[in-house]
């Protein structure tokens, strides 16, 4: 993430990797304030074993872009929410990106990070059968938080 | 694709699997129109041994969403350039998927269907040496036609 | 609804309802989570009895196109309040389906779920000349409400 | 319709009612400029038998609310393309109705007109059932449609 | 105004009319529940005396331009705050009146009643030497008071 | 006007006054380029006799704000389309004024112009009855030109 | 700053001046109540042997419009956040200025007035070793100041 | 710039500095497809000799953002029009940059890339007199100019 007051949105992120226990690690480092940092990282991450990377930022949000730039590993961008239009800004930053150079952009919002944690985990699950087993059954007990939520709602309404 | 006028927008996407030689196959179904097929194509998508989704749509752009409603595998969604601001409500629409259920969502214009392809290679070189070689090289080229254009500018500049 | 929170964005919609004496049953579910069973609600709703469905979401908003996709009823779509720009990502995802397959949308915020009641009464008053009577009574109760707060307002002015 | 350079806009509506046999009157009448006119229009439509309105206009397109508060039937508004941001003005002064008075709005742009036709449909359709045949039929003939044409690109595409 | 909530809204207009003493009233009447209460106000605003009507509403805000279309008299809009964008629909649906019958649209935000309230100063003075010579007055002192802030912020910058 | 580019947008004002014999004059000066110009100009209209000051611009626009801070007259903006969302620059830098200085504005767009020399003729009108009486017969012709036009519609209607 | 109140977004550009040793004054004026004064201002800046010239504003955010056209010294605007989409306005308003006047526009929000301070900073800079080194050594700390904080994140995260 | 294509956005600069006899460099490098050529270029810039930098990006544009992480000098940003209403994601990209890393950005559309170029100029212009001189001359001719196309307006309206 750009900056450590991006941690809260990032930690919905972090909360999916650990649920799904997919080990991971998370740093502070800016595009901006420490562009070297992010370029080293980024380079270095295959050799480090990273699979997929994700970044956080708001605002002209170009963190995503400077690492997809020094990797051709898959990168998630996470548009953080500012006060202009609520993240229209980090949207566009991040998404738009010139033809060659992808940014795999999730939503800006409460569930952008948490979307960002399952697309990696969706990728990872390509090549780890046990992983994959665990999103299969992480979206059947969504069904039944959603039954659950649905009965809820029954029992409220005929109470009213 | 939702539309087969869609197709300029993802030939992009389809051209630069070809030049990787990664197989797929190119589909028109509408969430709307065809919402069983769509429903019924995500959920055998893993069992044919498909690898990545991508799902391209303009406007409401249901597309990606319902196609990830139905599928663990990765989904890249493809906003389509309409005439409300240039594509802001097909972008819009695709990115702001609800938590649990995420959309990797490229830029909307020339530059998003050609990354919605880079970034599905970027996912299958992870369990794939030889592709994720020849990714290596694409960027290595890359550096070389910015560099050829460059010289071509300069080259431009002394003659004006 | 795509999910509980949105229940108090749906309360004005039930609350008229009621006020005008029209059944009606409230569930959560959600295009993306339980895509299956919003295919089969809607599928089944004609024959059920049901005359005219409303569904309300946030963010990417898929539920009501969804619902539209699986039954030819109408479908009235409420756009759910969001930090993007107060949930002009709502608006855009759900107003702007594909031809063939229409969705009837309120607006955005405190009038819009109001209206979605309204709107569904305004339909099935069209085969039921009591509620048609009733509909007439409620814009002449409107007239003296407007009147009484404009009385309301000479009083207040005046004091000031 | 406000203008009658809006035609070409509500004629895909007109076509879509031809199409299922149901008869219609078009008008161009505006709300700034006949507005007793769109008055008298509006209030009388019910008991010349009319059950559903379609309004189109851009800009501040105040056309469909001004009818919408001159009768009970349902409204539905067409926000016609406008040069700010292909029509977002059009879209949020139609859709934005305060509570009370409902505008069952459709998208701005090509499939909206189309849209509003077969909402209308719909509506009608609730108590007339060779007309909910007829929607079922075109429901069923859009699915043919569409795998006509991912017939046609699989050709297309073998071809190229 | 269109609804009694936008009274802190109209109240700045108010006041400056009151400062200046330009006698006024105010009322609450809608557009949409009470149209043809605002239809009858505007077309008898003239014969009562009155010389410039002003109307505030929010989101499709329609009153405006209803009212114009009733009057020859100007007509000065004052687009309310809402929570899509801070107004941006207000605003849009109030000044984007179609060519032959305008609105003399002011900001949406806390300026802007505050400055309807002296546009219609601006046009009474044209034949009120009186009034125009209180509201070159008025101008004087706002350079004095400009001038007093920026010597409150020396003061407060020195004591830093 | 700002630019002599935007005369084709001003010309609609002028055309309008011309229409109704109301004399006027048309300058090209630029708030950023002739600023003193503009201040001058602005500062001597009243004893030269001008009632009303019109003012078109694009992008910043600033150029009717800065009228205003010169003037106690009415003025009146145009904002011209610009390519960045249609004008919605030029609009929001011209309307969004801060209290204590108005600029009247009207739409960005075709109707605009025109309706911005309606507002000035409304506003000539409260002190000139015979220009009163002329605005109210071209409203009165309005209604018949919408109904030559919807006449009109009926007849290409028929032939289809 | 065009308004007293706009002194908090202000006061980081202050603050970032203070900090690097570099003399500034700090005044209130308004480019609408009090023209005259800022276009004097403007004037004279050069010959009192101000070099850089920031401005803030909001809304129609005229000011730094304003400046630039009085002076050629370059200015920096700084767009002050309104209610409408966070201050889109503002920004719009400040960077759209047209050919031949430059205004350097920093963003609207947090970051913008510091950054105000800083561009200020650079361009001193380029005549100022010692300013140039000190901006030099600024960076560097930020890197160290971006590492404590990734440090400081590895704490929270093994804590958690 | 980020690509070739951008020369004609570029050009309006490059033409300015040629004016004034600035001498200027100009690249085509990315801030995406060859990140470390940025860095490079940007981090020698100053031992070259270059005072200020311009950079100009569509899109995500992070082109500015990136040359800024890497230098001190001034840099400016041009943001280039794209399709999404007209390339309001390349401005917001651009300037909404994070405190610490200033980015002067000038507007979007015709008349920026030329501010651009004077931005520059009124920058050099501090420690050079003679470019002050040209400079102060340019503004004065800018007066003849407008005084010029006022004239030849006068002209047309008279033969109209």
């Amino acid at each position: 993430m750009g900056s450590d007051s991006d941690w809260p949105h990032v930690k919905a992120a972090a909360d999916v990797l650990k649920e799904f226990g997919v080990p991971f690690e998370a740093h502070v480092m800016s595009a901006h304030r420490t562009p070297d940092k992010v370029a080293q990282y980024a380079a270095q991450a295959e050799s480090r074993g990273i699979k997929v990377i994700l970044a956080a930022a708001g605002g002209a949000a170009h963190l995503a872009g400077v690492v997809a730039a020094h990797t051709t590993l898959p990168v998630i961008g996470i548009p953080v929410p500012t006060n202009l239009a609520g993240g229209l800004d980090s949207l566009l930053s991040m998404v738009q990106m010139p033809g060659d150079i992808p940014v795999a952009t999730v939503g800006v919002g409460s569930g952008g990070p948490r979307n960002a944690g399952l697309l990696a985990i969706s990728v990872l699950a390509l090549s780890d059968s046990k992983l994959a087993e665990k999103l299969k059954d992480f979206r059947k007990r969504l069904v039944e938080k959603v039954a659950a939520r649905d009965q809820a709602l029954q029992t409220k309404i005929n109470e009213e």
